[in-house]
């Protein structure tokens, strides 16, 4: 197969399908979303069987136990990946949300108008339940999809495939609205971030190093996020009951998370008292402590933090510690080495607790509140496609809304310009 | 000098400058910008005599009497230009602005907050008043700014910056907030386009050849138009003597703008009738007409209209015209062809508006009403960097809010995630 005419027969499929999934009702969009739901369940066994092919080929390659794990299809999952699917039948439609409308001196009548992107390239790892989650995002927001997944789930992803097939069709929308590419040949990905004139936009889900690629190389622009560096600040004024809780909690609550805490930094004032505090609550969940020379004074049994360790998203129960002078020895901090995902300050100062949300640079800026919320259920948007850390467009969770765009619409009744 | 290390510095300076103009307020950035227009006003004289500067050298290179006169800085236009800065003053400042704030169940109070986008990049030709304009819209949304002007407006533009670093200095802004770039280099833009580091967005402006150019080698998002191919139908439904105005206008209001018409469609019911009335119209302004073969039956002495006339941005009095089928054929043309700037509907359908409106795929949607409304005075933005034709981030004219980006804030009183 010619994987470069392959790519771009996917493409003019695609771009010629949006136009159907455009203007397709809300209607006709849920009724495909709830008969993919249906058929997921339906071919319950049929996905296990494919998956297991899956799992065969995994193990004979050698793959890890964690990334087999990922791979695997059991029955809760697959359950899980139909109300996934439901969850979006259920959401608001965005296409079509005309705001702001006014009348210009001119006369005309001027508003924007909520539209789809067009077509949108998935690109992800193992996980099998992506394909579900992602086209039934893209085709509530009427955009037109490819998906490539990673070459270890080839023949789950071709099952699931079958399922989303039979939906649309079912609703009378064309099957090329939702392509999931047929080969594990790595050349289709480069293929795919290089077609500006078939695809308007590339969502990669996956590690650092295929994100990075994929920036480097696209031609079409990304919805991305590299990584999760989070901070906590313990202001001087702040609750310390209420620092201990979040601090824990914006660590503790999940380590793997990209909104989960690496760094926390301690006002000076505050940091004799409350850091003693800390480190008992964190030996309860045997979580790594390293601190700067300030921390180490009072917590001296501590191993010291490098420069490195203020840069790493640890993933891990683990968290690196500073002291700083001031707010803006804070806010300093997080400029210097945030990966803009998520800040929390914990103050009761206001004058500060202003500063803090007009200044630090983030796509989530909190007062108060765990660094875990961050997160597109708890904002609401119903369900995520990714988190995103570019000013770009979308910033912070990336739900339906961030797979549009507005037009600008005019009504007029013979309007010229003088 | 060494370009790499020069520009590496400019995008160093532009991007710790970028931090205290995030945070500057509104008094702020007013007074900056009110005292540049002063010191314009002031420098008059200096200003011609560095831009006759210019017009020396060009004259010694054998630039053409159009880019002669672009380049030239005359007493009305030094006046426009501090007008230009003074009506930017004025506008309402989009930074900070909070929208949609709301409870969710977990008791945070979640809201979007409207920031600058950090450091932009604007790469442009001949024309020396662009750095003012640019200038001023950057600092009052908060951007800092590397400018890159044409090599023949060099002494002009680097004059123009003394005016602008006085008016920074005076508000108690960091002159690097504004920096032109004081290289003639060409090496100079293909740094400026690839350091993301540094900048997060390049605006280019001029034409399409420097455009395709910046786009296909940028390493940052660029917001750009290439050009506007744009369309009026005219529906079976038309009030004609409403269309006849409409489409006169849409073409010879100017010509050499990007909302000007350049192709008409034409519902075959109503062709006869109409063509003969807009070919005496056009005739007045001297437009010629080119038609495909239904339009030269009815207008049996005009030019036929060959594939690439439906491709082709006149900016000229020239005019493709082509009759259609329905309301179908009219957006199938128009999707293959046009650059998706601004498509006009002219109906009293009811049906057929709102399709149009749905349907069409462009950054202005019309009905009845010229295509030359598709610009940022007319929409009220104030004034416009650019206009659009992606559809990530901004869309159509450009104004300050196009040159910003929201974050999420959160207002917790100490909540954690269960």
């Amino acid at each position: 197969m010619d994987i470069n005419q392959y790519m771009q027969t996917l493409g003019q499929q695609a771009r010629q399908a949006s136009r159907a999934l455009a203007r397709a009702d809300t209607a006709t969009k849920n009724t495909a979303l709830t008969v993919i739901a249906e058929q997921i369940r339906k071919n319950a066994a049929l996905l296990q069987q494919e998956n297991a092919r899956d799992l065969q080929a995994g193990k004979d390659k050698g793959l890890d136990a964690a990334l087999l794990d990922r791979l695997e299809l059991t029955d809760a999952r697959i359950e899980s990946m139909a109300e996934g699917i439901e969850q979006v039948a259920v959401l608001a439609d965005p296409i079509g949300e005309i705001s702001d409308m006014t009348y210009r001196p001119s006369g005309i009548q001027l508003g924007q108008m909520r539209v789809p992107l067009g077509v949108i390239g998935i690109i992800y790892e193992s996980r099998p339940n992506v394909t579900a989650d992602a086209a039934a995002l893209c085709l509530k927001s009427g955009n037109a999809t490819i998906l490539r997944g990673g070459s270890e789930a080839i023949y789950s992803n071709q099952a699931i495939a079958k399922c989303i097939h039979r939906g649309l069709e079912k609703a009378g929308l064309p099957v090329t609205a939702i392509q999931v590419v047929e080969t594990t040949d790595r050349e289709a990905v480069g293929q795919l971030i290089t077609m500006p004139e078939y695809v308007d936009v590339i969502v990669p889900r996956g590690g650092k190093g295929l994100i990075e690629r994929i920036s480097r190389d696209a031609r079409v622009p990304v919805i991305k996020h590299l990584d999760g560096i989070c901070h906590v600040y313990i202001d001087s004024a702040a609750d310390l009951a209420m620092a201990e809780e979040i601090a824990f909690n914006s660590k503790c609550h999940r380590y793997g998370v990209c909104n989960a805490m690496e760094t926390l930094l301690v006002d000076k004032a505050v940091a004799a008292e409350i850091l003693p505090r800390l480190q008992k609550r964190y030996a309860t969940e045997s979580v790594e402590l390293r601190g700067c020379q300030q921390t180490r004074t009072i917590l001296p049994n501590i191993t010291a933090a490098t420069d490195e360790d203020w840069d790493t998203e640890y993933l891990a129960p683990i968290l690196s510690i500073r002291v700083v002078a001031n707010i803006d020895e804070a806010m300093d901090h997080i400029h210097l080495h945030s990966s803009g995902h998520t800040e929390t300050i914990v103050t009761e100062d206001y004058g500060r607790s202003r500063r803090f949300l007009a200044e630090v640079d983030s796509s989530s800026v909190m007062v108060n509140a765990s660094t875990r919320f961050a997160d597109g259920f708890e904002y609401g948007l119903g369900a995520e496609i990714g988190i995103s850390t570019d000013k770009i467009h979308a910033r912070g969770p990336v739900g339906l809304t961030g797979l549009t765009s507005q037009k600008w619409i005019v009504m007029g009744n013979g309007q010229v310009r003088k």
